[in-house]
């Protein structure tokens, strides 16, 4: 879920409970592949939650369909997008301000992020990452990355 | 990943080394929630790949750019589009008619997928899938499902 947010464009990740080995996990991703986006323990995710300056958007395969809110979504400058786990407080359904499902079936909260994230910010190009030691320079057959430390 | 696969409508999933407990639960799935997606196992995953009547999309992060490739796929039938786990044998950037990336960052095979199939397909919208026993019923607040099968 980390990984993917960060990959589709994500600036923070709220992640109750708190996994210090995640956030340290992603911190060496950035490290070697650039980027500022980090995972920020959030034991008070309902204050993060009412507070948040712009739409929140809470993924659920309950909610309405994505083709729908897409629309009223297109000119926040901010967006908080919530994805549960097993067990979503109920709560969560009245602090959202929009109860949104990618498909009406059971699937993946991965999945699901993805889909929202590149429908709003598209799929982001080839170029490096601000401060990133390595690139991947798109290839039709096999690997090429650019390492783009300087020699000593 | 098989989940995803079938939420965002994949026909078929072909799964190597094969797993009977996962396609199993995956069957249930569809008891409830309809449709008629399975997963295969499918030791012969190279064969599949050689044989396929479609453009072959193999999904890397060192790929050519999603937004470069979707247009040459739009017309196709059926695409057969392929995941790798940790160890992606060689072999398949050459098999695959493209390397595709969802992006040129390291991140997750299920949310490249569902991109990947919301570009080609669209999100599923809000109906009952073909003998679904429950269908859910979109809400702004809450979840509702109706049991579809009648009382006796």
């Amino acid at each position: 879920m980390a990984l993917a947010a960060r990959a589709l464009g994500a600036r923070t990740m709220y992640l109750e409970p708190p996994d210090p080995d995640l956030a340290e996990r992603v911190r060496a991703v950035s490290a070697r592949w650039g980027g500022s986006f980090e995972v920020v323990a959030a034991p008070q995710w309902k204050r993060i939650v009412r507070e948040f300056d712009g739409p929140v958007v809470h993924l659920t395969m309950y909610g309405q369909p994505i083709d729908r809110i897409e629309p009223r979504l297109a000119r926040a400058s901010r967006i908080l997008v919530v994805v549960g786990g097993a067990k979503v407080p109920s709560e969560l359904y009245r602090l959202a301000t929009y109860n949104v499902a990618v498909g009406h079936q059971p699937h993946s909260e991965v999945a699901a992020l993805a889909v929202v994230l590149t429908r709003l910010k598209g799929v982001p190009g080839p170029r490096s990452w601000p401060g990133a030691q390595q690139v991947v320079v798109p290839q039709a057959r096999g690997k090429k990355v650019v390492d783009r430390r300087r020699s000593p």
